[in-house]
């Protein structure tokens, strides 16, 4: 397979790599991966994560197993495996969905090679319309506040939500983000201050809690994330805290959008209500663990809830930004998203 | 002076304990605080925090000087020194004026003395009339959803919103406590479980971008709060956060009320816009810092935003539960809160 370089996979002298996003932002460690049990470990613990990028990762690694010789059987069992280890997002069950089409091809070696490398490709090529759409309704001077990391870590682009935001800034200038922390992942925090240091746009972090004051004061101008699934009438899945926003946009007035390619539409689910949301375990919300350090605050036994996701509903959304234009509420009504998948 | 005995606080034999609130949840150690530097100390390093339990705090310890033999020159000094540990907490410059007055007494040991034990046992007094008008709001099987520290660690009684519910479990049983973990500072997860899990009333850990999932899934029925000050229109400063659980409540017609002693109330504040939002250190952003561990997750120099408190306004408030009783929108339009105050 050809080489394949973004900015936390690739594919290089037949080896795949993966950028340790656990250990960001003050540790920048790449991980081999030659094997499932690898891959699957690195997606559970989070060290390979983004929607888009989880499931590009576990697309080359199938086309490595594929080159290397695995058989037919083992190559089915291998993309079942990587398929069940993330439930909420879509992108991974698309891209293993290829994979199946192309295994059954007579040189499904050569398919799937080719799957894989199309479908890092295509992400790039997905980011940059995304970007160019959601840049679009952006204003020089904007405050723009956006949730978890949907930047270049977790696409093999420059990301969706965090690539309109640093397209905005390439186009209009003086563009200045509001970083929400991402609690309990603290994906905001270690990974979005992490990139758009590296691009230097200005940003100022917050705690989840702190955006309403901040909307209150006028200081919030546009609102953009990302998503893990879009269902068939508009509704969306997003990392925690994404519909906390929309009900606080809703109430001041703010425009708020999601912006995703279309290998997140996922039409078969009717409505947010469909979409299976993960549990995650107690640990993460009873304290912090990463690189960074270790701290447990809370009782030791304290219940805790922990859904790694929430549901946004169209009505709360001000436009879809897909890779292939922007999407309003009438639109979305008329069943667009079907016709569109 | 006679034993009195709280969570956080204790006379006994002559000798004045504060717990550590510091060193909580894990560890409960009690310090003995004969002096005004110690105490000073334990303001400053938040070992004793709560707006009425610093001002009871504080007014033990000078009783305790005066029975020890104190001059009245050394009394007044100290009684200066220690109303300056926290310029902006209006508990405690009403204990210290309190004090004042007694030690202009011709039997000012005695004088002293009583004005301590009056502000203590005052203290649990209105606690308890709070609680008993806040739980009258409360059904059995509610779930209640409340932010920050409120309980007993705060106060020399029950709490405020946290004795709300305290004793709604006490008289309706049944009760649910959903708890914001309160980042940056963590006073929900740290102490807000502690005190449940002592009380044994059931509780679930959320993060703080969690609970607008929970109020669209219809699993929270009401909320309490507390309130650092009330303006004369209703408008409230509370801990960050505050403002985002009302605008989530209006949005999903959930009950939503303030919790505070009259002593809370700031007429001389006309509206919520006047009242000074505190802003701490980036450091509690960028991680977290204390006895449970340390944790730098965001890039060592990210710009950060930190408000310690957020302003409610008026017209997202059910009721505010005051010591003197409950009282709607309308009673606080028709200029109430100035007639009790």
């Amino acid at each position: 397979m050809q080489d394949l370089i973004a900015s936390s996979l690739k594919y290089q002298n037949n080896t795949l790599s993966v950028l340790d996003q656990y250990l960001l932002p003050h540790q920048q460690t790449w991980h081999v991966c030659s094997d499932v049990a690898t891959m699957r470990d690195l997606i559970l613990s989070l060290k390979i994560r983004g929607a888009p990028l989880i499931g590009i990762g576990a697309s080359l690694l199938i086309a490595h197993l594929a080159e290397q010789g695995a058989t037919k059987d083992t190559l089915a069992a291998s993309i079942d495996e990587l398929e069940a280890t993330r439930p909420t997002a879509v992108n991974l069950m698309h891209c293993m969905a290829k994979l199946r089409i192309a295994l059954q091809q007579s040189d499904f070696v050569t398919a799937i090679v080719s799957s894989a490398v199309n479908l890092f490709n295509e992400d790039i090529a997905l980011c940059e319309s995304m970007a160019n759409h959601g840049a679009a309704l952006v204003r020089r001077g904007d405050n723009i506040l956006t949730h978890c990391n949907t930047g270049a870590l977790a696409t093999a682009g420059i990301g969706t939500a965090l690539g309109v935001i640093y397209k905005a800034q390439q186009q209009h200038g003086n563009i200045h983000v509001w970083v929400d922390e991402t609690r309990p992942l603290l994906q905001g925090g270690r990974l979005t201050a992490f990139e758009l240091e590296r691009w230097q746009v200005p940003y100022t972090l917050i705690c989840d809690n702190m955006a309403a004051s901040l909307m209150a004061a006028g200081k919030v101008d546009k609102i953009f994330v990302g998503a893990d699934r879009i269902a068939a009438n508009g509704d969306f899945a997003n990392k925690v805290g994404t519909y906390n926003l929309a009900v606080l946009a809703h109430f001041h007035n703010i425009e708020f959008y999601v912006v995703a390619p279309l290998t997140t539409l996922d039409v078969s689910t009717a409505c947010g209500a469909d979409i299976e949301i993960e549990q995650r375990s107690s640990a993460e919300v009873r304290g912090v663990s990463g690189s960074f350090g270790e701290a447990l605050w809370a009782p030791s036994n304290a219940q805790v809830y922990n859904p790694a996701f929430d549901v946004t509903p169209a009505k709360l959304i001000t436009g879809w930004v897909l890779d292939t234009g922007v999407y309003s509420q009438r639109e979305i009504e008329a069943e667009k998203l079907k016709e569109l998948s």
